[in-house]
């Protein structure tokens, strides 16, 4: 039934910008409703987990479009150094062009939940960036890093650009992007061995 | 009135506490009262400004706090290399410690507000990292970095550090804090003219 699946998506799609905008326990119902424009009696048919299971979804979706974003800019690129340039890049823009008003669509669920907050909730956070930070270290061994290194290289990325997300949103701007970038871009230079060989992906 | 400003004192501190454990909009007046064995009476008095001037108050307190560990920090250190060192290594140790529990006390103030959020809350955010950064170039120059790339590398460092904060949490591990240190020491190294005095501070 594609209207009632157009809803849902419609549905993950708003809580996801909500949250982005104004975090977890700001986001009621009522508001993914509103900005979505469907209907009330789709939300328990569509997530009988309520609140928790549709912030859980928006967290993968903001997962899963990232981790696109990620294979999209390894494919422009030959080098880590190249893949950092881009994706940094990309997240600078996404929060300029927001006029800082947009961070994290992950974020939130870890520095909301707090002891009594669902499991669900904890373990969607720790899905969502593993996946991340797992594509990232892949491409990275694809652009000529040993599988150590790759992976404390994507670690640092997906961490940097996590607090660029906050410090340039609370600064507006795009500072902290250049900052962490310059400082992650030198050490993906160090890290590659001279005879990496410059694949495409 | 010492019984007075002591309510005072250990209610900022639960507020900011309670901010790091689950966020802005999770952390009501009641908790902060339970925690803080405040008398209900004093909220208003002390806080005409309610839970908004109370989660400032909070996260200048946080600011405070991390201004001068990056002091107590520098006091210790012959290098930016080394500031940076011991500045993550407390972020890391405590996030460790909490049992993976608590995070930044100024960045739920960012994430969480949303266009209709107060301008004081967004205004508290900004004057917080920009104090944790100004200290943090400060020393860098002292240490012997040129004003521009110190700026740049302190604008790394607390961006590093805050996007540390929510990855470990949400893994659970300290890798991001390290792989973040690794970054921001190699770029500390790379800033230092080979010139620089070794002063201490």
């Amino acid at each position: 039934m594609p209207q009632r699946s157009d809803a849902r998506r419609r549905m993950v799609q708003a809580a996801r910008q909500l949250i982005r905008e104004r975090g977890y326990h700001a986001t009621a119902i009522s508001d993914v409703l509103e900005r979505s424009g469907a209907p009330r009696g789709s939300v328990y048919f569509h997530f009988p987990g309520g609140k928790t299971q549709l912030a859980a979804e928006a967290a993968e979706d903001h997962a899963h479009e990232q981790v696109g974003l990620i294979d999209e800019a390894a494919g422009q690129v030959s080098s880590a150094r190249g893949l950092i340039e881009v994706y940094v890049g990309l997240a600078r823009d996404g929060m300029v062009g927001s006029g800082y008003s947009r961070g994290c669509g992950i974020a939130p669920l870890v520095t909301e939940a707090g002891p009594e907050e669902s499991v669900e909730v904890a373990e969607t956070g720790r899905r969502a960036f593993t996946a991340m930070i797992d594509r990232m270290a892949f491409h990275f061994v694809n652009l000529g890093l040993d599988r150590a290194p790759a992976r404390q290289l994507a670690d640092a990325v997906i961490a940097g650009v996590e607090g660029a997300l906050v410090t340039a949103r609370a600064l507006r701007s795009p500072a902290p992007f250049e900052a962490v970038l310059a400082a992650l871009a030198a050490q993906a230079t160090a890290l590659t061995p001279k005879t990496a060989a410059r694949k495409r992906n």
